[in-house]
């Protein structure tokens, strides 16, 4: 057995206790780990700070430094989500369905803890302790590949969560880091089937894609939002202008925000939505028609040419694609094209309309009159949330607790067998 | 555009008018495929007929040629089978959830097709139709990848089927034969991230192995069973016997047999149960401890002795590896070292032993004082199934209808922005 194979073993032995626990035993151990983080920052800083000295002697960019880097009130901060996660509902044991069959058979169907659960992810230490309390709040155990960047950091952060849990219900092997070993050490937990139950990769796409690619386990894929809005000619016009600039501008890099708006030509505000948006400090990459449109009206803010590149990019930034349409039809048409399958939305008064783009998008979430922002675990009531999942099986949109979750079938009987 | 790929966009294209689909719509178009088979049946058979001669050339075996060869009334079950899926409830658009947010938001997850799926499968003919018909019925299309051995068949029963789809409201090319170009059109298929959703292979562990391990796209995998059957010392001695001798000896070669019988050596039945298993024909590889036992009480039975390697076998035939333990947690000790996470069983009259075997067991069905055998689409009231699935996420257990299924969540709101 490999080190990394025994690593694994004593996880998922650990796991076995943890799937036992009770809601408060587990609820308890994620609280004396927040306690713990906070008691004990001081030598988390001191890894940390060593991390980055040697990040920056190597050259990292500041933005990359500032990701790597904890300081007291990063670490409050990371303790407290670990408490918000405590105190979220128990998703292990609730009877998900249950139904009784012809021959008296009492069947439940019952979520349970997906077991060992191997994370591999980039350069913030806070991904640590995240993903570590959420696993234990859903009943699995952890293996956790954090980038070589931040190891120190890791090392430290792990072994105060693993002091902690010694003195609780939930053993300490229940979280493991896995340090060293350089690309190889990752390739081999891709392959470790039998050992780890699923992979979470986090981190850019390009960590994502490598995961996808090479994993033998399978993965709980988070995926990139390249996120449409539609506004129908029937749109309310302040509604339209409001969803937006709330869609684009509240918070420009992340993956729900949107990214291309379409709106159909006969729609009376086009001008008025643009202006907003540019009144947000939004740039319009914009095709002839609606740059033509918005020229007509004297429109002051920035505008450039659109091109095909444009409706394929997830920009990240206070910049939007805009193009005009004939119909629903075409802005279907459009999205499928161009959708990552993440969140689309459709502004409009004509329920026709709005049912007619629900039913022929496929995304994780389609939304009729509702910012795309919206597309959170804790916008959804789900509490607490490990990323967006754009993959069809297992878990789509938010992912929480219980998408952190499997099930199991019990099938209570009085003796009885198949005819 | 390579032609594989080309074939996966059609696909999607058809896929995409079957989504908007009704119910009655595509109950109509599996009739007229199942109407379609039976008319005509020769030149099916006529291609089948090609495949056997060819096969039968190359030396296949007797029973590989059985697998292969089709019948007018092989056929007329394919197309009866076709008929039962048609008249399953449409899982599609079913809401699964529904809840409202604080700010007015209607929240509703809605079950939808998975798209375009990939079945990669062996040399039975009538998986081609079986696959095709659950995946219609689902909404999805599905491109369709036989053994070179049937390839004729395929083809012919992939015409039938397409030409059947013409007259009706699903397009032909959501049913798709992959044909010819070897292990690299398989390996190509494996690779196509974006253009297939899910990969289902369906076969011997050979095949289901080497697609989890080659494939970048997610995979429904269904795997072995290596059951066990745990006779805890409050067993009621005559539903234990039945229920061993149901799940060993009813259908020896399929996944849900049992194929490990543990004793607790308090339980004052296992002659008895050792006996009824005998007299069903059953060869029992037993430890020395139940051995002797047996001898003692003049069992007449056929008896080997066991090894470690009879706990790991899936013996698919009547044969069945006894050992005895001390307490339920030695079973479930044993289990959890040899279990494939398929289906295990406990035998008590009591509650609390059947509780804690309930909980740690990690399986897709867990049984108590209930037959192995029952771990079955059909038997859990599916409609149908395409096998069990013994991996931990999307779908455990009976894969049926809904199991083929992804889900989106639809959001709407009057305007609603986030804060």
């Amino acid at each position: 057995m490999t080190e990394l194979q025994q690593i694994a073993v004593d996880a998922r032995e650990a796991q076995r206790v943890l799937a036992l626990c009770s809601d408060a035993e587990k609820s308890d151990a994620i609280l004396s780990i927040a306690d713990a983080l906070i008691a004990r920052s001081g030598e988390i800083l001191a890894a940390n700070a060593e991390d980055v000295d040697a990040a920056a002697k190597a050259g990292t960019s500041d933005a990359m430094l500032d990701r790597l880097r904890l300081d007291e009130k990063r670490i409050a901060d990371i303790a407290e989500g670990a408490r918000q996660v405590s105190s979220l509902p128990d998703p292990v044991g609730e009877v998900m369905e249950r139904f009784e069959r012809p021959n008296g058979l009492q069947i439940s169907k019952v979520r349970v803890p997906l077991g060992v659960i191997g994370m591999i992810y980039e350069a913030r230490p806070n991904v640590t302790v995240d993903s570590a309390v959420l696993a234990l709040r859903a009943g699995s155990a952890i293996l956790l590949r954090g980038s070589s960047s931040a190891e120190r950091s890791n090392a430290a952060i792990c072994g105060v969560m693993r002091d902690a849990l010694s003195d609780t219900k939930i053993p300490a092997d229940a979280v493991q880091p896995i340090l060293g070993g350089g690309h190889e050490r990752v390739n081999e937990m891709m392959k470790m089937r039998g050992f780890i139950d699923v992979l979470i990769p986090r981190g850019g796409e390009r960590l994502i894609s490598s995961v996808v690619e090479n994993s033998q386990i399978p993965v709980i894929e988070t995926g990139v939002g390249n996120c449409h809005i539609y506004v129908d000619k029937s749109a309310d016009v302040e509604m339209a202008a409001k969803i937006a600039v709330n869609a684009k501008a509240q918070r420009p890099a992340v993956c729900n925000a949107a990214e291309t708006i379409l709106f159909h030509r006969e729609f009376p505000g086009i001008a008025r939505v643009c202006e907003a948006l540019a009144a947000a400090g939004v740039t319009l990459h914009a095709t002839d028609e609606i740059s033509t449109l918005l020229a007509a009206k004297s429109f002051a803010g920035n505008i450039i040419p659109a091109d095909e590149k444009d409706f394929e990019t997830e920009y990240k930034s206070l910049d939007i694609a805009a193009a005009a349409v004939g119909s629903t039809d075409e802005a279907i048409a459009h999205i499928r094209r161009y959708s990552t399958g993440h969140t689309e939305c459709i502004v409009t008064e004509d329920a026709a309309q709005a049912e007619k783009f629900i039913a022929s998008i496929d995304a994780a979430v389609v939304d009729h009159n509702a910012s795309t922002r919206f597309t959170d675990g804790f916008e959804f009531g789900f509490g607490a949330e490990i990323g967006i999942s754009t993959q069809k099986l297992h878990a789509r949109g938010p992912l929480g607790l219980r998408e952190l979750c499997s099930f199991k079938f019990v099938v209570r009987g009085d003796g009885q067998i198949r005819g």
